[in-house]
């Protein structure tokens, strides 16, 4: 119970209280949480002396959660519980309602500044469709697949906030004729991903143990990893993925903290064979999180065209996190992790359009009538993720993130 | 002529003038220049009031060239044509003795905040080479070599300046046997590369053409990619080297801006087949600069085992620059662009060891009588790399990057 109304429904109740930056309409920009449709602009209530002392002054009147995130668990922890008091059912109204804020009236922000970004494939099933679908009739998993979690570093200044529209990205790809040449990719499509996000940064040349792995992890996001598939075919030999991704990828506005997760960390898949003992763990890092994913063309009824499970990835992000420092490279406060595309192993649970149309030769109906094998111009995509809200448990939500697609620009002759 | 004495053979002669950061032995840091052998501190020279009245308050005084790259084009030039003012034939070094310091009183930083790392593969003797060392019997440069510059991105937060330590890295590859396990690398290699660093940021969306590359490029550092080529070779299928580059990529300390290397600018080699508009440029941005590879096993006499030329990259920075952006991702202040190992076509020219001992099966010799295929712990691997000095025209050199290797940690078997 809170003293705002929080609709039972929502992605944010008192048990979440995730952590974001909003800007009013005048253009400032401030570390906010969020409690049903109400925003609460933590800056303020640090001002008003409401929340924890220890906090370092403007903590929160920043464009960024970095400063935040590098204090570690023990100040999240702080904070949450804190503003839990201030909006529970013995909080005062009356105290915090100078920090309140109707969620319409601000705009959500990129919530923390990206230091590397780095993208797995750690979905069994995706690897395993990606495997059949580009390379028929061979093994499809690479052979290092399951000894270590496959990742490469993405594009970090191209990470984008929720909302903002991702232009159809220009390159050079084969046509059907064979030819090879430059222009609009034809094969534009999402990938489906939760990322988690570093708040202390590690310390170069030491590997972050897998027990270890919560005093570096802050949080989580929902990622749209998006993708263009014929040009990211043609470059990709052999260094990996580059402007076929570096585009844009969208992150939901709301980073869940790892304390508001826990309740519903599972046991993850049983790895085989087994792992070198620095990838080894016996927590459960899986996260029954449920997912969806629509598509809505301009102007018309969305379609929910994936639904999936977070708790089905292969690889999680202890183990993440343990490989990407095993050779002395450090992590830095807001360094994000993608989990690579999200499958299931049903038709109706895939995480890119890739899988779902199976390389585009399965079109996928949409309520409009129409089919899609990869997007179209004005296509909007959106992600949603929660976890609970069933059988008890309270729901904990990521909201949503969006996109709309919007045509690339011409590209003309002159160099 | 300096009223500060510059050696003939020096880097740093006036028209030079690259940009750094250092630290006095107080811990401060600013942004500074070097003449001959005298570091000029440019945070003390606009205090003093010598310095360009247009720029910004503090510009200088901080730890990183970010803010003064962002500036563009004219801000560099307007510095370092007064900066040779004051320091030329008819300056006053009554004027500018409080900001000069004595190199060895002052320790290098890295030279600006890196937003990007990204690392191409441009020179087609190297991929030429690896093709042929890789995938031996099979055509060795990949179908889309001749169409776009090939590159991925790396790690930003483990780029480090000249002379920090590089620990081996640990990481899973396969033994002799065919197993796979994890420990540390057995085949440490450096990649020889030279690398563009980013002043004004791009607009999203918006590629940056060939012909407006200087407005987005402030200079040229050396690139130390150091690579653990076991591990590589382990991981990198599909998506990329990803450990097996991340533990640690070195740069020089001075940022040689591009107007200083415009005097040393020459027509790059023909590409055939004709590369796509948007890559076309008739602007000579192949650089003569001549580069050296050394290896100092500790406490021994060094060995150059590399000899080299910039000028025969294939691919060159408006190029690369312009891939970047065709799919209107952005570049921002700091992104860091390097060029692939740079290798020419004599055995004495290769920039790795991977091609200078034939993928380990060809040792080098060293000065002190013993050989190396890979490196081996203490090793101190020294680039340098210079333009002109020779006939008539000055000598604009990059000074050196260096690293010595230091041993792998255990990597216990504690999770």
């Amino acid at each position: 119970v809170s003293v705002v109304a929080v609709a039972a429904d929502s992605d944010f109740p008192l048990a979440n209280i995730p952590f974001g930056v909003v800007a009013t309409s005048d253009g400032r920009e401030r570390v906010a949480t969020i409690v049903g449709d109400v925003v609460v602009d933590l800056a303020a209530l640090h001002r008003a002396g409401l929340l924890p002392p220890a906090l370092p002054d403007g903590v929160f009147d920043t464009r960024a959660l970095n400063r935040f995130m590098a204090l570690g668990p023990s100040a999240t922890h702080a904070v949450r519980t804190r503003v839990a008091e201030l909006l529970g059912a013995d909080g005062d109204l009356d105290a915090v309602r100078a920090a309140l804020l109707e969620r319409e009236a601000v705009a959500p922000r990129l919530p923390f500044q990206v230091g590397d970004y780095v993208d797995f494939y750690s979905s069994l099933e995706h690897a395993t469709n990606m495997g059949r679908i580009l390379r028929p009739g061979t093994e499809p998993l690479p052979e290092n697949w399951r000894h270590l979690p496959v990742g490469y570093h993405g594009r970090a200044g191209t990470v984008v906030v929720s909302g903002t529209p991702v232009t159809r990205p220009n390159g050079q790809r084969r046509g059907e004729g064979g030819a090879v040449d430059a222009g609009p990719s034809r094969r534009l499509d999402f990938e489906l991903e939760v990322g988690f996000v570093i708040g202390p940064a590690s310390t170069r040349g030491r590997r972050v143990k897998t027990v270890d792995a919560a005093q570096h992890v802050f949080g989580f996001v929902l990622v749209n990893d998006w993708s263009a598939r014929d040009v990211q075919a043609f470059e990709y030999q052999p260094l990996g993925p580059f402007l076929g991704k570096s585009f844009a990828t969208s992150i939901s506005p709301w980073v869940v903290t790892l304390d508001a997760l826990r309740p519903y960390f599972v046991a993850p898949p049983v790895q085989e064979p087994p792992v070198e003992p620095y990838l080894r763990t016996d927590e459960p890092w899986a996260i029954d999180l449920e997912l969806e994913v629509d598509i809505a063309p301009r102007g018309k009824t969305a379609t929910t065209v994936t639904r999936t499970n977070f708790a089905s990835m292969y690889w999680t992000a202890p183990q993440q996190l343990a490989h990407l420092t095993v050779n002395g490279a450090t992590v830095r406060t807001g360094d994000l992790c993608a989990s690579g595309t999200v499958s299931g192993a049903a038709p109706g649970s895939r995480g890119s359009l890739m899988e779902a149309t199976w390389g585009g030769t399965d079109p996928l109906p949409l309520a409009d009538g129409t089919t899609r094998t990869f997007l179209e111009d004005g296509d909007e995509v959106v992600m949603r993720g929660w976890c609970g809200g069933g059988r008890g448990t309270p729901r904990v939500g990521f909201g949503d993130v969006r996109g709309a697609v919007v045509p690339a620009p011409p590209l003309t002759s002159a160099p």
